[in-house]
């Protein structure tokens, strides 16, 4: 099944994705909330869409949002592909490198992403995001994928310099507002082809900077949502981004950032793709 | 005004705190979310409470809980005391340091703190914590008090082996459950002290370790929300921790770490105290 979210910003409704088609399930009377996941709601949609197999069609205007609401968090993983470690000088992890990113910067996959003032410096990141389907605490690596509600494609948007150059830690250059633009859909693990072996990719212009494949991932994703389970209590609905293989910005020399009028291009096998065109922040 | 959270965890109701005494604002119909505060909630409560003079009084053996519902994040402030920084053997920042505290971590302010599982390096901050009013983005640092709903005493509670041990960014060692205690109570800042020049302490087994005041801040309350803002957008509710003076445990040679039955009393100028026991994790 692949969860979706249309509609003005702010004001989503649920779907699904099926057959390349969208389907509203606002008459199910749940968005895909924190509540939605802690109470099996994945199943008892599935069993309510079996007794209403008729739904109206989304219109393909209507703006893709982000395919859960907002999480209590967003957990990023640093350095967890070995190529993008060595593209950006950093040794490689013995054990990962975790960083959170504010939930205000989720958007739907093909809003615009705005330029921060004073940036100078926007990256790009393709990541398979994993979404957390029950409380997490402790949790075994043999039994993490149980956790899982499903995976989504995202772009971790990064401001170089406020992340590196500002002083501490790295919130700083990954919380800006759209810096977070998930979906096009929340695929379940039942839809998904084998995450061990998943291509993802991105460009900008065209031009191809991230090819690379979730099988070079250092830490693989039932050790993350482990590993993550031991620092901190995961809710339904909560956000791990697993890495970013190479090809960022920051890796070329000499390093090359997004500029107004971009276009970034990105998809993960079994996730579908998203598109944002970088725009100068709206005064 | 003073605003507090009484009742069993998960099901806390909202109430103020006046002359000593806590009373219930259950019908008053709204609990301290994030849009109890972004609608203006504080003066709306004040008007009703103007018209309901007589509350019911909350029995003493109520549990206290964390005086707003869970934010959408917790902001903290690295170093921001001249003194903390020296005996960390940090340099003094040159701008704020930002890391951020999981929400999960947010209990009662005299509820145990708990010892996680593998954790040596349990260690105490206290904190002034700044409550969020209104959304806040590229705020100027003159109109910055205008987007604060109130203050409240926060323990930073640091697993140092965590947090600086086991690679990469502070978060690690900031967000495990019982990590942040808040209050006994929000005020309102009218009803606060010169947040300039607030006195602020903790003990641990009744013997004083930290002693500091907010006049050695290197960076004030309006320049920290201001700055926050140029990175993220601020929403109602949210909390910024303001950094701790000297005086933690990672300070002292050799290091003094929590351990299980230790009793930590801390305390703000017009903030109240709390006190949490050390705890180890039910397993």
């Amino acid at each position: 099944m692949q969860l979706i979210r249309f509609g003005a910003p702010g004001a989503e409704q649920p779907g699904i994705h099926k057959d390349g088609k969208r389907f509203s399930t606002a008459a199910f009377g749940e968005d895909y909330t924190e509540t939605f996941f802690a109470t099996d709601g994945i199943n008892r949609l599935r069993a309510w869409l079996d007794t209403n197999p008729t739904l109206p069609e989304v219109p393909a205007a209507e703006r893709w949002g982000a395919p859960i609401t907002r999480p209590s968090k967003i957990v990023c993983i640093g350095l967890n592909y070995v190529d993008h470690a060595r593209e950006t000088n950093a040794e490689i992890p013995k054990e990962p490198i975790l960083f959170f990113k504010s939930t205000t910067a989720l958007v739907g996959p093909n809003d615009p992403v705005h330029i921060p003032r004073g940036s100078e410096k926007l990256d790009w990141e393709v990541e398979l995001a994993v979404v957390i389907g029950k409380r997490a605490t402790y949790v075994s690596e043999d039994d993490a994928l149980s956790y899982v509600a499903g995976f989504a494609l995202h772009n971790d948007y990064s401001e170089r310099a406020f992340q590196i150059e500002r002083g501490g830690q790295w919130v700083k250059g990954k919380s800006c507002d759209t810096f977070a633009p998930l979906g096009p859909w929340l695929s379940t693990p039942d839809s998904m082809p084998d995450i061990k072996s998943l291509r993802l990719w991105l460009t900008v212009n065209g031009k191809t900077f991230q090819d690379g494949n979730t099988s070079n991932m250092i830490f693989p994703v039932p050790f993350l949502v482990s590993y993550v389970s031991q620092f901190m209590t995961l809710l339904p609905g909560d956000i791990i981004s697993t890495g970013t293989p190479a090809g960022v910005g920051l890796g070329f020399k000499p390093a090359i950032y997004l500029r107004e009028g971009d276009v970034v291009e990105l998809g993960i096998d079994g996730l579908g793709t998203s598109k944002q065109i970088v725009t100068k922040l709206p005064s």
